[in-house]
């Protein structure tokens, strides 16, 4: 059997996966098959599973939050979709030195942004790049799959389909800023509890360890990491990825505080 | 080192996981050690370890949509094998142009029907493939896995143990077709709560877009794709598969009609 | 673009991952992405995920029912780190033919223990295998991961830090041996619901066959395998790691008996 080796390709292979499906159903089996099935030397690499279903914001998050600590030119296919089968686009996008194949939602608008726009993004249009048959429901097992098998193997993406120009953005929350105040939100919760919020913290200038309120109650004081606080003491700390994080030491934040997604924070 | 190559080996060395171990739990860990141990150049892939526990019936209707995705010759290991120590055999088979190594429990019944019986099917019976010491209750660690490293290796199944006529089968429930009527049941219910019906919508012929009831209650209408919907609405269209599925758009039919599976399903 | 090769790198580039990170955050993402930037020819592997959230305890446990069935000189990486940030310690450790990258809090405790202790354990101390900037929360991705990568490429361990001859140790539960008992505690509980126990089958000598009790309740009879049971009954027998196990055929033992690790369990 003569197969395609890995070496010379984008990334020697590597595809990541990022999905909204779970783990119980078919639907990821069906993707990297499908994927394997274009490109056999390809290396699929697992991401999450467990995006919350349709949340495409989430997505968004976790995708800046990821995706830049891979090499150059790994190919990410992301599949948080619920307007599969509409006529929403589904695109190539480079940024961050990444390749990104995804709806046209909004999905990569936080990657975006991270990095004052893309370096390029195209729609998908070329079908030899696809299963021969493409269904209404599953464009990630039918399109995604298997144009990222053709990007593993070498096919030049302007062959994708033409360059656009505008595509779908998120309105991801702003802090506001005053004089002597920050106004933000959480929004992330990881699986400790940990709250991340949009603050970052090379923001906060003056008022770097000033007081910290979520949804209206007293975060305790800034340490620099987990091991600093007593147990179950509620801290705030600059996060892991640079931003104002709230946590309680070996236990969950969001269940001493009682919040989530979109709670006000205040530092002052 | 001298390591051997996956280039030349069966699908490059691939071989999938498909378990109800969880993902807490070291079994699924030891067994892609025990794997590759005996082919450090295979490439193990998760399908799925969230089969839910000593579900043979919900392994056959994974397996059946999902492992046909993959390059012909990939090794399947599936490990859902509630008379695990018992007189029941190991098999390994061949069907869909894959390669898959199982318990007899009839978790392969769905895959075999879908292709009109396997190409081969032969037991396990050469202990030369498998780990020196055999438990009584690991047999993916001990047996499956380091049999797909051999098969991955090269090893021509022939070897393995010799081929036999019969083996377990589920009774599948088959929908029944009246005149104008056809009743079937929820087969499988994905994450987002879709309903996954054993109809295929090739069957319909006339009743093509008929009014569709899930335990006596009203489906809705049909659509094309999810998006096709509003938010909300529940309605009836053709799966990815190609099967009858009830769905209710960025929410879950499940839920809404408050069925799992077995419903009954009709279409008139 | 020129790539290193996994040929000839210890275990063929093998790494894999246990953390306690979930899967639904980006914390994985980050680590695979930060081995794969500095070796983009490692094969990173799934050990699990879901560690219970900062149980050293249940890592313990975990790695050392898992790791000894990899191929040797795999590295294996773990990230189950409440004390991240602080004094505590990064090891690299040999032991039962693996290599690990770790905290220093215990958690390969039960690994070193089964093999009568590590063949080498060293400090992480040279900055040269880091990221750049390193996180006061998150060492797995801006050390461990790394790390992990140039050890795949082939770097000498000598060069990571200098050995140590102290390090943290769990006190596991030993049972106590009396003269026709032995006393010991569920230690794991799967996702079956079973329990396993710190008893060594090969400790029970005499009263093996003897009953067997469970936070004072009786386990029921000895079996070989579960399909030795009928369905729902509660049975013990020896696990696939060689300890006493209590189990319910097609249930669960630790839902049958209201127990989890630690109760008592005792054989006469």
């Amino acid at each position: 059997m003569s197969e395609p080796t890995a070496a010379g390709t984008p990334a020697g292979g590597l595809v990541t996966f990022t999905t909204d499906f779970g783990d119980a159903s078919p639907y990821v089996a069906a993707m990297k098959g499908a994927l394997l099935s274009v490109n056999p030397s390809a290396r699929p690499i697992d991401l999450s599973h467990r995006i919350p279903p349709q949340n495409v914001r989430h997505a968004a998050y976790f995708l800046a939050a990821a995706v830049p600590y891979f090499p150059p030119n790994t190919i990410h296919v992301v599949v948080v979709d619920p307007g599969v089968g509409s006529a929403r686009a589904l695109l190539y996008a480079e940024a961050a030195g990444q390749r990104l194949l995804a709806p046209d939602n909004g999905c990569l608008s936080d990657l975006f942004d991270s990095v004052d726009g893309p370096a390029v993004v195209r729609q998908l249009r070329e079908p030899k790049f696809w299963r021969p048959t493409v269904s209404a429901t599953f464009h990630g097992r039918d399109i995604l799959a298997p144009t990222a098998g053709h990007l593993s193997l070498g096919v030049d993406p302007a062959e994708l389909g033409p360059i656009v120009t505008t595509w779908q953005r998120l309105d991801r929350p702003r802090p506001v800023v005053g004089a002597e105040r920050i106004e933000g939100v959480v929004e992330f919760v990881d699986e400790y509890g940990n709250l991340l919020t949009n603050i970052p913290a090379s923001m906060l200038g003056a008022i770097a360890g000033g007081p910290v309120r979520v949804a209206g109650r007293d975060a305790g004081r800034w340490v620099r990491t987990y091991a600093d606080a007593a147990p179950g003491e509620c801290v705030a700390l600059v996060s892991s990825n640079g931003v104002v994080e709230v946590a309680v030491a070996q236990g969950s934040a969001a269940a001493r505080l009682g919040v989530g997604v979109g709670a006000a924070v205040v530092v002052e």
